[in-house]
């Protein structure tokens, strides 16, 4: 157990002691499953707890009184669900499950506790918001400045660079459970404008995305595409040691 | 000393022992001051310092190659500049003064030996990350759903509400240093738009923004034309005792 995806990610941040590894694992205690497309945080809701994603992928975005959606990020395994909404008293965002997931629920109350017990772990759990924080960053830099191309680019680059973090594919090649409605919803493009994107940059010899996976044809091409700068993801290695 | 803007912050969230206030005060060492439109933190610039923002405002930004330029956040007094820096080991922003601004220097060792000596001070500043997150989030909702008239509507919404926290104004009535360049930049606008939108939102009576000062006429009708729910700022009163 002590493996788990979020000790893998926090790891690249810092050294954890047993000690530090065993308040972890204290945290995965209740286990929970949630199915696709039932939202298990909405938006609004107060009291709620975070969850660690152990299994699946989920998403999380915000909703607009007049039905639009935008898609904030997604969650891959070892990510944090809800932990802002813990922090902050109240969720600003729903989440979603995107594929049926497995989490295991964490009380504020034990979260505060950890981190008054083990101030190591709060720092790294510091670090990792602070990368989900430099993702949504590149998200509205993504929205705001990028053109539809090298958004979709952009953002299956990150895809990657994530997923091979915490031993789920490689960089350059992953299985991908997104629609083409994740997908508009994320980059801010209708669903016909994801398919001719992504046929676009297929046929420019960059990516395909094809029967739920991701390959990179050319994944120096992409990156010099799109600027990919992977540095905000900080895989690096420890900082403290 | 004991009662700066990140100290109010901070209590908004966690009522801060005479220790904790201490430790707090003790990072207030190193001050220095930068002019208007110098950058502070270079975007790729590695082994920076983290600062906190005493007086004056500054803004965060991410410079693409074509030479666009995404404006992420502003900060206020009381705000981390560079925090995100610090923990992921390379800048993945700019920071730039919008006027002459004061700040106090904070090494990351600094910042590291804090958090292990008073982990609810750790745990505050989470908060605190999470809260910038937050509007971070809330400025890509702007951009990827939200209309020229409602970004702008919503932004000088948020501005008002963070601005009071900190004691520099009222919610509904404040100084402004930012030009209309700063608001093109973080809400995705060109300048003439700017003004055009500026110009309806004061025609219906929401809000004027006129000589360096932000009014608003009805700040119920701007709140409900925009939907802006404060909640995301969490400014209810500490969660920690």
């Amino acid at each position: 157990m002590t493996d788990s995806p979020l000790s893998r990610k926090l790891a690249t941040f810092v050294a954890l002691s047993d000690t530090e590894l065993a308040v972890l694992d204290s945290l995965h205690k209740r286990r929970r499953i949630f199915v696709a497309g039932r939202d298990l945080v909405l938006q609004g809701q107060t009291e709620q707890a975070a969850y660690i994603l152990c299994s699946g992928w989920a998403c999380s975005n915000k909703l607009l009184q007049d039905g639009q959606r935008q898609i904030v990020d997604f969650q891959i395994p070892g990510d944090f669900l809800g932990l802002r909404s813990v922090l902050l008293h109240i969720s600003d965002h729903s989440i979603e499950p995107v594929t049926d997931i497995e989490v295991t629920e964490i009380l504020a109350s034990d979260l505060l506790d950890a981190f008054a017990h083990t101030p190591r772990l709060a720092t790294a759990v510091l670090w990792a918001a602070s990368r989900d924080e430099a993702m949504v960053v590149e998200h509205l830099v993504d929205v705001g400045r990028r053109n539809a191309a090298e958004r979709m680019a952009h953002f299956l680059l990150e895809l990657g660079a994530r997923l091979s973090l915490v031993g789920m594919g490689e960089k350059a090649s992953f299985a991908c459970p997104l629609t083409q409605y994740h997908l508009a919803d994320a980059l801010g493009l209708s669903a016909v404008h994801i398919n001719r994107v992504l046929r676009q940059l297929r046929e420019a010899g960059m990516v395909t995305f094809r029967d739920g996976r991701v390959t990179f044809d050319n994944y120096e091409k992409a990156c010099a595409f799109t600027q990919f700068d992977p540095t905000y993801l900080d895989q690096h290695g420890p900082l403290l040691k």
